[in-house]
């Protein structure tokens, strides 16, 4: 008897984990010799398991295991093969493994869907060489910008260039989109990167819509001044501001049911221990489901700098740095998914993604949804990144059932 | 009619602040060549005033004046001649050029006192160079760590050598110190670096004690996590312990009569404006005149650090960095002091330096006071740095009556 397909998704990512451009540890970054060496292992499992492979303009790998009449639409399946830096083994790689794996049963029982199906693997997500992101989805969806071949790596390297000795062609990125009119709706496997799902002890999780994001850069300025000399009611302390400034923001998002607001990074400019602080610098992130929330939010928690600047004397500036919207997910496809994971475990949850995720970029051309995978302690971009066998099995499962469903639905 | 030595104050200080090491800024660093012509300005200044000079095995220059009888005991006045980085133009001199003044005038009119005047230039107080503090005053005191001359500064040049370049003698430290015996006293004329004289609108105070002081690094630990994935509620934020822990510092001191404390320098450990902080450093300073308040107040703070850190499930580790005694100025000198202000304003305002002074070294060998001139703002180690001629009047007219004072006691 041959093991099950989920252990064979775990020593698949296991085996992708030992694909590397730093030795010691895990770290794949777009267009480097490891996604390389990433693709040729991965396209042999996929043409393993039925499918025609092709890497498009930018680097993406994609399987295709035909439907069962020629023409017939296309749902894509799939994640990215790229990683952070110093990554963990799932994130990315199991929603590609599992796809394939999952055709790979249809494949080992002679059978056909009624639509085609393609996995990919995509290019990059992370950003970690460009500091731009999901620049895989982004050129199947047709939102490339092109703008972004002339960013140039760490050591220099134009991204142009990069892609042209990955072997990709930097001039036929328009080509590469995927034609919306021919595709069923994309489905991404991915670990949830939170702790949500363990906390309430489920294998797996539905994803109703990708957080829209604010980002800011916040500064309070009051006055610089001597350690020793300045009596405490005559200072206009920057960082005391900021600081009443990051327990506001914890509290307001605490009663703002699924908001999350991240205050990241602090800094104390010219600043020294024996220094009141003059001035403070620091980053905060929004994120919540529904984009009303998200902005009514953003606007009360500048009022509330405004007011804690005021009432110290000191000064605050509000600068946005990013803004995105959030993407709901598909209620049809979702509403499969759901269905499956009825039959699999005793609830269904139904999750935000905070993060972004090449499903997300799809969205714009096509239904999308996603599922969630519980992760230990919900850490990512970690090495001790970690997900179960029994788990994985699980979303085998359910991703077997939802492919099964949506055959009935086109039968 | 010549003008009023107080002008001539302000006019030295101007002069003074020309001697630079660095072009377009005021920087005069520990026997470096402006240091030579700063010394070379000043010690003509002190000669014309009648004293005799030299100066010592680490640079101090000292001027002579002589008291009624040879072998008289000496009072000892000054400051140093040294500055921080981009400084301004009173810290230190305006102490050396006002007592120059005071013994000029004495001079001036022909009089002697029942004991010598010397008037001390420190080599360092800063300590910029070699990041120790109090350098000249500490040969002065017999204080001198031999061990310090092993330090190098930013160019790698080791401070025994730089004494040796500057002409001093790295090996008569020792034998340049003063002998107790000989000496009534020592009093230090230094801007009050804070805003409470401006307050209070007073033009000088007088100094009660140097305050003690704790530095402290304490780090706050957490778990990092993705800003986006992390419900609210399952967070164990440093930055929000820290956070916490800023604002609680600043309402412990308020509440505690003449304790400053000040959290300089925070730092998120590997941070992200897109992580939630895993682990935050700061950095913590309190003063207090009294040692048991400064001591009890510590202990306190650590308290509340760590049931701050509980609360949130996360940890605190806290660091004893440095601690300094208080230093209190003599009773009988502040008394004398004290009754010359009152002759030239209209009330007395007993301060604590909560920064150090070379006369807190001078005081382990002979009783010391200290006479403070209101700063504008409170600013100093800036170019922003400003005291004003009317002010220096009245600091003037203080000591001179204090030197009457003292004249009249050892009659």
């Amino acid at each position: 008897m041959s093991p099950h397909p989920a252990k064979i998704v775990m020593q698949r990512c296991d085996e992708l984990a030992r694909i590397t451009d730093e030795p010691g540890r895990l770290t794949r970054t777009f267009a480097s010799p490891a996604m390389r060496r990433a693709n040729e292992l991965v396209g042999g499992w996929m043409r393993r398991a039925g499918m025609k492979t092709r890497t498009d303009a930018i680097g993406n790998l994609i399987g295709h295991y035909a439907g069962q009449k020629p023409g017939a639409k296309i749902l894509l399946l799939g994640s990215h093969l790229d990683t952070v830096r110093q990554a963990g083994k799932f994130d990315g790689p199991l929603g590609v493994v599992l796809a394939i794996a999952c055709v790979e049963q249809w494949h080992r029982n002679r059978l056909r869907l009624p639509f085609a199906v393609e996995v990919a693997g995509f290019a990059d997500e992370e950003g970690v060489r460009y500091q731009t992101a999901c620049l895989g989805s982004k050129v199947l969806a047709g939102c490339f910008d092109a703008r972004d071949l002339q960013r140039k790596d760490a050591d220099g390297v134009l991204m142009a260039d990069a892609i042209k000795r990955f072997g990709g062609n930097p001039a036929k990125l328009k080509s590469a989109q995927l034609n919306p009119k021919k595709l069923l709706g994309c489905v991404e496997v991915h670990i949830e990167q939170g702790p949500v799902l363990e906390q309430k002890n489920l294998a797996v999780g539905v994803v109703t819509a990708i957080a829209g994001q604010s980002r800011f850069k916040i500064s309070f300025t009051g006055r610089a001044g001597h350690a020793g000399t300045v009596p405490m009611d005559l200072r206009q302390d920057a960082l005391c501001a900021a600081a009443e400034f990051i327990l506001a923001v914890e509290k307001f998002a605490r009663k703002t049911n699924g908001l999350v607001a991240t205050v990241g990074l602090i800094r104390v400019e010219r600043g020294a221990s024996n220094v009141i602080p003059g001035a403070a610098t620091l980053t905060l992130d929004v994120r919540h489901q529904k984009d009303s929330v998200r902005r009514t939010g953003c606007a009360a928690l500048q009022i509330i700098a405004r007011r804690i600047a005021g009432a110290r004397k000191t000064k605050v500036a509000w600068q946005p740095v990013q803004q995105t919207a959030s993407v709901p997910c598909s209620p049809r496809l979702s509403g499969r998914l759901k269905r499956a994971v009825k039959k699999y475990q005793r609830a269904v949850a139904a999750l935000t993604s905070g993060a972004g995720h090449d499903a997300a970029v799809m969205a714009r051309i096509t239904p999308a949804a996603m599922l969630f995978v519980r992760c230990r302690g919900g850490v990512s971009h970690h090495p001790d990144e970690s997900v179960s066998g029994p788990d994985v099995r699980v979303a085998f499962e359910v991703m077997n059932d939802f492919l099964r469903q949506l055959a009935g639905d086109y039968a």
